[in-house]
């Protein structure tokens, strides 16, 4: 029961990340959540089907259509860029991989909210100079959905 | 793959109604989506899951513990009752069983976007004396669920 | 403090009464709420700004430019339909004029909020062959405004 | 026609800062677009007023009441946090004085909107030791505001 939340246009080693958290977590047994559309959701998507693993596209647009292929399960809302807040409130733990502003403003509400956040390649934050510690840094897909899996159970 | 979007106080022959249509479209491989609360909400999943049915129940608030035991994926939109919205448009095709005024915003939505709307015992709509057409009624929840997946289909 | 939440295709009547009953209300000093769009929402700005009155639009778009000309301060929500349900709560009594299904999901809302709603040549609703009681009646723009902002102040 | 996305809890200056900020708007003839609650928000607000500006506040909760008394046009969205997406929406540029992660989903939002963000002793942004480039840096509330009027027109 975890959520990746990244961009559109990524990088080749972020898809690839991508694809490995998504296959990890459902080998866990976690339900993938995730924004239901290309790049990065894409690849978690496909990971997880991989493995069998029950994925959840929850879509900015109005229609079922544009999901990616990999979505097993998925909630058109309607509500464009709105729909970042629910994409994080329906997931116990966080894995954040690269981003664009998109996936800052779900890391903010994963926060805000007291949900983890796993880093990969993503954000980082500070003000008047000093690093924000909220987000958890991993460095591999493999210590990403470990500790997201960690987090999750507490 | 179709909807049903009910009421919290319901009558028994409309929760048993509900268990039932839950019930026969599992069977027919369709997915139920929900408002994943009490009452008609509660029984259709229950009918969906003694079928081996997939279970979404997207939720008013802002955590999963207010969905009832037969959801199996639980979307917490925290939206309040903006989420009626979302119920619908996760559809092909509504079922309307019994309902209050929460059950007639979904109604309402669902016309509005072109989604079929087959009404068990629940609201009829006229203006100026002369009653609306939209809502395609049903006698039974055989019939309703013959109907809806007939129309889910086109 | 009043919202009127009507449709888009409006008969002249309609339009006629929408925009005197916006102009009663901002005579009254309300503030009036609406959809922002064109038609009879357009018409009520247009009524209310001719006295000089506070105008509110909750679009469903991301950007202010689909605001009719008469909406004073404009909120695009980007929500779509489901900003069906802020218009009505911004409110403290409704006046629905007319309407197709957007109008039957704010008038909807509002009941099940426990908001008032006068009726001018709009929806009729029942169960089970009774008429529902919620939507109070008003035979014209007079009445429909007298009556809502005694709802209103109760 | 500027927002101010801030947080509850604020340090004195961040108040004093805010404060000033609201009353340079307004007396510039801008509209006031907030989240409509306490401490950063109040004091914008209250500043606006001081300088007989519009203020319009977008609340998380369903109600009216919790708007800080400041707040001349009130919408009670009943959307919790993802009313974030709605305060900067309503904005042609945004002031982001100091603020917690709230204040960052706003930032967020209004940088993928390409909406310009000018910020006051806030958030800090990063990807691979780079610092990000969209918020534009104020030293003062007077700075602030007149880059804000000027990106605004753009």
């Amino acid at each position: 029961v975890a959520v990746i939340g990244p961009a559109d246009a990524a990088a080749p080693e972020e898809l690839a990340s991508a694809q490995e958290v998504g296959r990890l977590l459902a080998k866990a047994g976690a339900v993938v959540v995730c924004g239901g559309r290309g790049g990065v959701m894409e690849a978690v998507c496909r990971g997880a089907r991989s493995a069998d693993g029950l994925t959840l596209g929850i879509l900015p647009g109005p229609d079922r259509s544009e999901a990616n292929p990999f979505v097993e399960v998925a909630v058109p809302t309607g509500l464009g860029e709105a729909r970042n807040a629910l994409v994080v409130r329906s997931a116990d733990a966080v894995v954040a991989i690269g981003g664009a502003y998109g996936t800052l403003s779900e890391i903010a509400f994963a926060l805000k909210d007291g949900t983890p956040v796993v880093g990969l390649r993503t954000w980082e934050l500070a003000r008047g100079g000093r690093p924000d510690t909220g987000i958890v840094r991993a460095e591999s897909a493999e210590e990403a959905v470990r500790t997201a899996l960690d987090l999750a159970r507490k």
